[in-house]
């Protein structure tokens, strides 16, 4: 990782969300971001306003004198800054036509345009943050929940960087001791040597293991917990649905570029983002009732962590509940008997354990909290009632951690089978290079380039 | 229209477009702006930062200490700011929960969140705007073509509103000569007061008169032509589409709040925004063959502004294609006579003039531009080819116009008439007050509360 700042050439882009609004930002970073930024504006001279001053005036197209905006223009001077670089944010009347043409402009004043995560990319290699810190950022931005953004800020904040570079010192150490030992053999200190890296091998992997028992917690907050709603024709799947959907509960995410193609429902349930499957399924359903079948729901069921199961109490049994039933045994899942307000016919035997059971009437909202706090405790379960929100939610982070804590237990099984220490060391620095991987520290340039690719146009 | 500064209460809103993006802003305007920031801000004092200041730090939520965002807070004071009131902006890390979070928070400091429009609003109550240039923030955000933006920029920049306080200005000074004549008549002045009054009321009525004839294109660039691309099935219908929506001729908009019902598509023709009409239609169409009919195209006939009738020349033509001719006969309409790479077996007659005929191949590219350059001129005919972009385009102030108009050709009537001076002056007094209306020193209460209110949120 690049410690001192370098300069790096001049980038543009758009950093708000597309579309109209009342302000949109296009922002530059690099060596010659404020002079460019100057080639355009009208109003004090940039290149000698104080740093991190915000300032009036127009863009003008230097082709014909025309003002294409009037404008606010942060001037931010390195290395006070998002990148560390020289950076200038210019805030124009949002809308598509009028930040499309002032970017434009700052193209052809020399600027290139950036690539997704760029300017995060340019903090990462300039030193002001780790990729925990980067990848946090998105994190962030992508947050389902206030619990999902609150671990996303302590990520940012740095949290999972110092623990990491704690822990990497601690390896070190021993390392170092271990160097000493193989250097002057003569002062036999094996034994003790010995001793010193199966404490810290230990206390490392229990770190590890302690952050890895966050990830499935964390991967739900940060990616939403696939949820599909199943169940025969008319057994209350749609209002089931719908009262997800409503009370502000939904944040419906258009994936870019997909927009009207692909749409992702999340609800967001006591804290808990659920990612909701094959609703389209769902809404065509009560319109087409013939149309839906078991094979749809069988697929819906692989790819979801969590079923809603729906039945219809007041009917016995169907083939196709059974169906359902079976499909979903080896899964987590809440079986819903639904309409609780008719006299209620179904027997549902010993197929289903009481605790996976809540009773509802949808349309009259009885048990219907009962059910969000089921669901909200199986995402608790085995969380501690703790303060900490540091959680590993990322699956480069997860990927991680597990290959360095296969690193950790060979250490441990090497001194424990009596393997020399320089080859006990070998696992040992392994574990070192692949929790450096996750702060960024020991990280191969093709990784960095592929995770900032990731993020979003404009940060 | 006030022009003292008034204190208001404090209001928040997002001011950037919705949705994930690299950076979000929070808005806040008002008497208590700064301090209400500060409850929630950890970094500089906000109270006693300089004016026009970019400053680094983190929100907290108030109840519990814990870091919400890191942000970077822009304090701007009175009266140099867009509201001429203490403003704040919190550029925090775009994305739904963030932003919408720092909203809520500061909510809870006191704030209320602002109407849509509410900022420009008090620009406009606290004189920094007059109506013309508020309006023109919305066709700036809403601009789909550069010209139409550069229309909004120069209304932005107050272009109308000194042509319009000028022409008022002549009227005032009339008006007090013919006040001085009435309260005077010994002076018998009358003869050189009525010439006065028809010189300036001809005068007026053709600057009136010279607005008025740019209106229809004003409008077009700004909302867009409704075109119609029609024709019976497989004539060449989505080729043209597909033509028109790409080479990055298009801007699909999405109508907030009915993101996946209501979606227009504008494409930009040499600088004309073409608002496109039923396309969904189109696009059916062509995997529905059946479907369509000459009822659904009659829908879309009626509501377009430009039609565009695709024929295929290859063909003889059909009962439908005389039946399209015959519906559009009285529109503006372009026919494109398509498939001319293959032989030519179709006979217009005199059906069509010939200035309205375009001779394509969609599929080899033939004639393509041709349409593009007939489109162009059919909306640039009449204009002269003058570098003003001093338009009006907006409905209101069409209105007005027309309602000034009225009034000054009945000043002009009258005095033909013979009639006394102090009618004459009534209606002199009502283009006075007609023209006050569109700059908003003359206009009432209830038209500007509903003129903001068609704003988007956080302008």
């Amino acid at each position: 990782m690049a410690t001192t700042i370098t300069e790096y050439d001049t980038i543009a882009a758009i950093s708000t969300p597309p579309g109209e609004g009342a302000i949109s930002i296009v922002r530059l970073s690099g060596e010659n971001a404020v002079q460019t930024a100057e080639t355009l504006f009208k109003g004090k001279d940039l290149t000698k306003v104080a740093s991190h001053t915000i300032n009036y005036g127009h863009i003008l197209d230097p082709d014909d004198g025309q003002v294409v905006d009037e404008v606010m223009v942060s001037v931010l001077r390195a290395p006070k800054t998002y990148t560390r670089e020289d950076m200038v944010e210019i805030n124009c009347h949002g809308g598509i036509v009028p930040t499309n043409r002032i970017l434009q402009l700052l193209l052809g004043q020399g600027a290139r345009l950036a690539e997704p995560g760029e300017f995060t990319k340019r903090a990462f290699l300039n030193g002001r943050v780790d990729l925990t810190q980067a990848e946090s950022v998105m994190d962030l931005i992508r947050a389902k929940t206030d619990r999902a953004m609150q671990v996303a800020v302590d990520q940012l904040d740095g949290d999972l960087r110092r623990l990491i570079t704690n822990l990497r010192q601690e390896i070190l150490e021993v390392l170092a001791q271990v160097e000493v030992n193989i250097d002057y053999p003569e002062y036999d200190t094996d034994q003790m040597t010995t001793q010193m890296l199966k404490e810290k091998a230990e206390m490392v992997l229990a770190k590890v293991d302690e952050l890895l028992q966050t990830a499935s917690q964390g991967k739900v907050l940060r990616e939403g917990l696939a949820t599909a709603i199943v169940g025969r024709p008319n057994v209350g799947k749609s209002s089931l649905l719908n009262h997800m959907l409503h009370e502000d509960k939904a944040i419906v995410t258009d994936v870019a570029g997909t927009t009207r193609d692909v749409l992702e429902e999340y609800v967001n349930v006591r804290g808990v983002p659920l990612k909701l499957i094959d609703t389209a399924g769902i809404r065509d359903t009560e319109d087409k009732v013939e149309k839906i079948g078991v094979a749809r729901s069988r697929k819906a069921i692989t790819q979801a962590d969590l079923i809603l199961l729906v039945l219809d109490a007041s009917q016995p049994l169907t083939p196709e509940d059974l169906e359902l039933l079976d499909a979903t045994a080896d899964k987590q899942r809440i079986v819903v008997l639904n309409k609780q307000d008719l006299p209620v016919r179904m027997e549902l035997g010993d197929r289903v354990d009481a605790s996976q059971i809540v009773r509802t009437s949808i349309t009259t909202g009885a048990g219907v909290a009962a059910l969000d706090t089921k669901i909200a405790d199986l995402f608790n379960d085995g969380i501690e009632n703790s303060q900490t929100t540091l959680m590993v939610s990322n699956s480069r982070q997860i990927g991680l951690l597990r290959q360095a804590k296969v690193s950790l237990q060979a250490v441990l099984d090497g001194i424990q089978a009596g393997m020399p220490i320089d080859l006990v060391q070998i696992d040992m620095t392994a574990a070192w290079d692949k929790l450096g991987e996750i702060t960024g520290d020991a990280a191969p340039d093709e990784l960095i380039t592929q995770l900032f690719s990731q993020f979003c146009l404009g940060k």
